[in-house]
């Protein structure tokens, strides 16, 4: 693996065109609604046009990634479930149970589970198996795993996303599973968002306060020995990170290249997103914010990235189900900009002082 | 019309079914995920099933009933839009042009429009004609309306929606048309959410600076002449209130009596959904908060109810816009009880330190 490639990851990314962005605000002020008045849906609808380049786009194949990978970390117990939980939970992907299962179900997504740094030997028809090692490697004692493995990673998931796109998926969503993941994750935010480790460090699947303060001193511990450079987020994302964040970089990466939307979930997913965005700046225009997560640090690390999450749910399951809870939303935005009726159209009376418009 | 029928509308009001609320959250920590994590999602679950008496309910037939009525105030000059377009609007609905169609389409959810106080002749064949009178008086010179007449919007609101669950309705959502809407809303807030009146004023479907102190100005003078009694709701809603608002009060009202969840909207809505809860505290356990609209007040008016919305979309259209975007999570909800494995189930690992679990 190139060390470099991580640089074919970027140069194909290209900003959304502003020219169909106009197009779609222009469209939607002649809407039968105030101008403006539907909030969020419009400004993911003029998104939308300037990432595909079409007013009205056709998003109906739509997949949720759920990459996966082990955290050598665990061994600190810095988690409230064993690790053989990343295995067994894969296999209730495979077999339709989760709840991002369920939840895809309902919206008509497809659940591609990817195999990026299982540890266990797992084989499965379904599963896409792009293992480039088992596990990482315990941070607190040193790197998490090599550069070359972080980009071997997003490079799974960046061309994953690329044949996917190839299928004619037009719609993503980033999620995640890997015990001990919000623990790399507050790492990335720690040194990459310049945030205190208590502050991004937050109970994950549910952990008491004997245990959080414990995490805390892992992750500060782990920063300290790996001396992970914030200039440098591939050296982040290698000395502190985790298979499944860098695959999810990579779906990420792969999704603004070919000029699609990608959802972010929740905490793990946004850290890739973070990574992501400082690898390429310009990726961040094809990133929809989901939801605001229960996990601490979440907020911090979207205000990072410069999103806002539509979603208040309380959630902290990950596995992309924020996410996937946010595909009717897109849908929904949509449908507006190609079904609604015009002023015209409708033959309804404007505003009366229109030339006082409310700045929104 | 007897002035006590109100009475009837709240006395067959009961609190929700504890038992499978208990058995519903119990299920709950048996599906695979930590305890709590789907966060709102499980609060949704557990209140579905204690409305509804079931575990999985089947809520796919679902309507947004939105009530459409004119107002006198608009006279004072508190609108960006003419009255003309709550007319031109409901032809909108009828016609399947508006926001709210398209939204409700995506779902499978029907538009029930129900003309309980448009200021014109309105016939269509889809249009549902419960006219209590032409628009509101301008609560500025005196009463909106009699106590009877609102009592009766609230009864053709009521007994429509009895109708409706008696046809296998069984989800619905408060949506509204009426131009001057949000001043009758705000002058609720205030009186009833004992709120400030320039906290309680927004800029509608957008006005400038100088209305809006405008509009703050008509709606204390319209208090300071009427006196609406905070202990007596109808009273109110009355004075100050509006048509369209009664008849929602009306509808949020027998969706309780009929032990079906009722998704509350934006301001207006919101308004209605405040003047339910004073008539009918019980009522509250079956309403479900959407969105957080941009509308100045209309968190204050959610939390003098009790209600924390999951959607932030600043969105600011009323028409039920906002409650059927939240029709796919409720569906998210019921479908993760029913369609979720259990740990048994999946033969997954639970949590290593269950003797302290997360207080979520």
């Amino acid at each position: 693996m190139n060390n470099d490639r991580w640089k074919d990851f970027v140069s194909g990314i290209e900003p959304i065109n502003d020219g169909k962005w106009a197009e779609a605000a222009a469209r939607l002020d002649r809407l039968t609604k105030p101008p403006g008045s539907l909030g969020r849906l419009e400004d993911m609808a003029k998104q939308l046009a300037g990432i595909t380049g079409q007013l009205y786009p056709d998003l109906s194949r739509k997949a949720v990634i759920v990459m996966a990978g082990d955290h050598g970390v665990c061994e600190e117990g810095v988690s409230a479930f064993p690790s053989e939980v990343t295995p067994q939970m894969v296999l209730n992907f495979l077999n339709g149970g989760a709840a991002v299962n369920v939840l895809a179900r309902q919206v008509g997504a497809d659940v591609v589970c990817v195999d990026v740094g299982v540890n266990a030997d797992l084989s499965h028809p379904s599963l896409v198996s792009r293992k480039v090692r088992k596990g990482t490697a315990n941070m607190a004692q040193g790197p998490a795993m090599t550069r070359e493995e972080a980009i071997a990673a997003i490079a799974a998931g960046f061309d994953l996303t690329g044949e996917l796109a190839a299928r004619g998926y037009r719609l993503f969503a980033a999620g995640e599973m890997g015990i001990g993941n919000t623990t790399a994750s507050s790492a990335i935010l720690s040194v990459l968002g310049a945030t205190d480790t208590v502050q991004a460090t937050g109970r994950g699947t549910g952990i008491d306060d004997v245990r959080l303060a414990h995490k805390q001193d892992v992750i500060r511990r782990a920063i300290e020995r790996n001396r992970p450079n914030a200039d440098d987020p591939i050296d982040v994302l290698a000395k502190v990170g985790g298979l499944e964040i860098a695959g999810l970089v990579g779906v990420i990466l792969g999704a603004a290249r070919h000029r699609c939307p990608v959802v972010i979930d929740g905490f793990i997913s946004s850290a890739a997103a973070l990574i992501a965005s400082r690898l390429a700046p310009l990726s961040t225009s094809y990133m929809l914010a989901s939801h605001l997560s229960h996990e601490q640090g979440h907020a911090r690390l979207l205000e990072r990235i410069g999103l806002a999450p539509i979603l208040r749910m309380d959630m902290r399951l990950g596995e992309g189900t924020g996410a996937v809870l946010a595909f009717p939303l897109i849908e929904a935005a949509v449908n507006i900009m190609s079904q609604m009726a015009t002023f015209d159209d409708a033959g309804i009376s404007q505003a009366v002082d229109k030339s006082t418009p409310e700045k929104v």
